[in-house]
């Protein structure tokens, strides 16, 4: 399936890390990342999932599609602006948010209201979002619940 | 000048009520209501708004502009669906959030994520919005913040 | 009713008034402009509908409603680039194209397909679009038309 | 490189022919194509690239990323109904018009106006719109000019 995965984009080594980890761990388990396309929680998601031979899409927010990360194999230029965060949860089949400030917010309320299944690492904290502990756990939640 | 008011589409009397009461205070102070332009809350902000002849935008997410509430003065067809969420507070110099579910969520996160004062009735606790006890302390706290 | 008048951004003397004659007569004759909000003939024609007493909506490209011309009553912005163009012919009865480049004949290729009747003056030869000789005779089209 | 292909959705069993040359040539050509995602053009030219084993994004207007023909390999949802146009030649370098009739002629617009260089078979007469006489005229011209 594909995961959507928000958050930070500007971010602790932790955070990159454990991104990563979920990146890794999507790949492994056969899962297309689908992120916002930039920096910090969306490079290392795109990264991980790279190490591991997986599929990641970032959508951007700006026409140029150059703009997106180097781990990013199918970038999608929008031109939208925070338009395009609706269209990052809508191509996931379930999300997990790692960390972020309001325009993870924006996506992490999106994909609830779109009815996805929403784990949480470190993040907002809000109703219908599980909050996991670790890398597996976040993927283990969105697998068991799609 | 503009303010966004958000909320559910689906509300009680006391809420309705509460809504209705925004909007008659921002129209007799001046103010040009912005909303989602359906019902719920944006009809009786709208309704508010028209008792003291205020001017009423209703951001609509479907392509037909009658199917806005009728106490819209100036209603946007935009067929975006959700993505029109952002175009409701962008659209607004400060948002007031009224009750809501996951729609409005999303409306808060992206008026923050645009640097919008942000002020909540009986709304999601999300930090950034001022907790407001009445329409008369909203209405007062965006004024105070623009 | 409301017309969305299309047409390019730097024009001629000629052009202008042409565009400010079609925002007179609208105005005149009650309706309400829509156009893209910004200069030439987007200027011209909010700038003749308000030396009417008309009102006039800009539907903008940017995130700044700042952004529109100054005879704009209800700036809308956006923040969806050339996507907006969209919005600018959905949100009118019917369309009048004046000149213009490639961003117009997007305008008149989607209020075409969205079924609104459209007059052009000197704008693309496309089938379905009315020519009219004159603003008077633009606005006639579109008020038989609809 | 990417090249978006734009057309009809109802359309003859010459141009569906076409239309999948043009995509096996594509593909051939190590080129990935980006449509629509629904049908008649769209589906032939994803058909005809998958059977040369290339890659092909489908944007999609509404929210369901399963409306997608059976040949796109990275359908995206947008939910943004006609307005996703924008998105679909925004994501090629350049574009191929065959056959199609007012959204086609919205595509086409777009993309000139986004500055991609654009060949036509059997479609729309428009000023900068490089006339191919077969599918291997059109990759030719969208090569050399990109």
């Amino acid at each position: 399936m594909r995961v959507s995965v928000v958050g930070g984009g500007t971010i602790t080594d932790a955070e990159y890390e454990q991104a990563r980890d979920v990146g890794r761990l999507l790949a492994q388990r056969g899962h297309t990342v689908v992120c916002g396309g930039r920096t910090g929680v969306m490079e290392a998601v795109c990264r991980g999932a790279r190490e591991e031979g997986g599929e990641t899409i970032g959508v951007l927010p700006g026409e140029d599609s150059r703009a997106a990360n180097e781990y990013v194999t199918t970038p999608i230029a929008t031109g939208l602006g925070n338009a395009r965060n609706v269209l990052v949860v809508l191509n996931g089949d379930a999300a997990i948010a790692i960390d972020g400030s309001t325009g993870t917010l924006s996506e992490i309320a999106h994909a609830l209201d779109l009815g996805r299944p929403v784990a949480g690492l470190g993040t907002h904290d809000v109703a219908g979002v599980e909050a996991a502990e670790s890398a597996a756990e976040a993927v283990e939640y969105v697998e068991a619940s799609v």
